[in-house]
């Protein structure tokens, strides 16, 4: 039995920047490397079992004013954490969540226009956790939708008419990487997917590492 | 047409204390009072397209810890808010809702044990609008508890196990009163269901008054 304490690492990311293949594909190389049932792979909006009904109510294209969403999201942030994401953790394993709070910060202040320190101000309220780690997958609008477009039909968050809603979202991400440099580390999501997974495995192991050392 | 603006008016009390019948006797008197289609009959949690789900989620038995109930109840208000009170408002409209923000600070706080300041804190966040007058229908819990027991079977809220959780409530709901004596007017609900209905419609009326002559 490994004594190793689990990490908490996001994976953020626009639509279409490759979340679900990299959290799968990173699930795979840590479950082989830390051994099986250490991994909890898991995401937001929706991933527990109130989620269910929250996501149906984000995504579904219910007209939601952004006051109204940004609760939605929070409510199901809680619960997501209280009931998967802290018993996990306790339990010893490691977390690999798609979006998180950054997706929050992204998407309702640089996409919706609500102000930061609005939002901020409602996450201090929150106390979540911070996470160990974050992957923000950095990919152009253009090639996210694309990718969006060839795979299915989009729901109400992807197909937002307004162009450059997405683009906003990516220099709110690439912003919050500026300001927390020792959390968030950027990949280049363009590439193909085996060299993303290549580049976000290689951070993962130097997190692994560091935190081996800072515990001996 | 008239051109009398509507109020807000929300009824507040535990569960038994007679929300339900008062709202729709107060209803039917302010109908015939001042027009057909003149007054909105709503409630929390769940009074709106979305709230279904939501009201699922809340009532339905699952465990949730405290955060995560708070929240869902914002986001519950700030959606009903946005689709039915305030259109309703905006166009003339009374609106007479079961269960408002007087809740939200007695069960979670003084019920729940969550610190008034944060749900303060919370609240001045979503910058929802206070009512034009609020009727708390003070009735003790063995009351409550005994009318609603002959009626059905109780749901999470109400037959939550621990003695004393409705009595905290009450005692949230009057302290609230005490604060708030211009906007909260306070009805003995242990009466019978007439005499509850003449002293609402005394408190409505006079509050009628009060807006007619402030308007000329």
């Amino acid at each position: 039995m490994t004594t190793e304490k689990g990490s908490f690492i996001t994976i953020e990311g626009i639509d279409g920047c490759g979340k679900s293949t990299q959290a799968a594909e990173l699930c795979t190389w840590l479950e082989s490397a830390l051994g099986s049932g250490k991994v909890l792979r898991t995401f937001e909006p929706g991933g527990w079992s109130g989620g269910a009904l929250l996501r149906q109510l984000l995504l579904d294209g219910m007209a939601l004013t952004s006051r109204t969403e940004l609760l939605l999201f929070l409510a199901d942030r809680s619960g997501h954490l209280d009931s998967e994401v802290l018993p996990a953790l306790n339990r010893g394993q490691w977390v690999v969540c798609e979006r998180y709070t950054d997706s929050t910060l992204a998407y309702q202040s640089w996409g919706r226009g609500i102000a930061a320190e609005e939002i901020e101000g409602l996450l201090a309220w929150c106390r979540f956790p911070v996470p160990d780690m974050t992957i923000f997958l950095d990919v152009d609008e253009e090639t996210a939708r694309s990718r969006l477009s060839a795979r299915r039909k989009l729901d109400r968050m992807e197909s937002e008419g307004e162009a450059g809603f997405a683009a906003r979202v990516v220099l709110g991400y690439r912003e919050l990487a500026r300001r927390h440099p020792g959390r968030i580390v950027v990949v280049d999501a363009a590439a193909d997917v085996r060299r993303v997974a290549e580049q976000v495995r290689g951070h993962v192991e130097r997190h692994r590492l560091e935190r081996y050392r800072g515990e001996r």
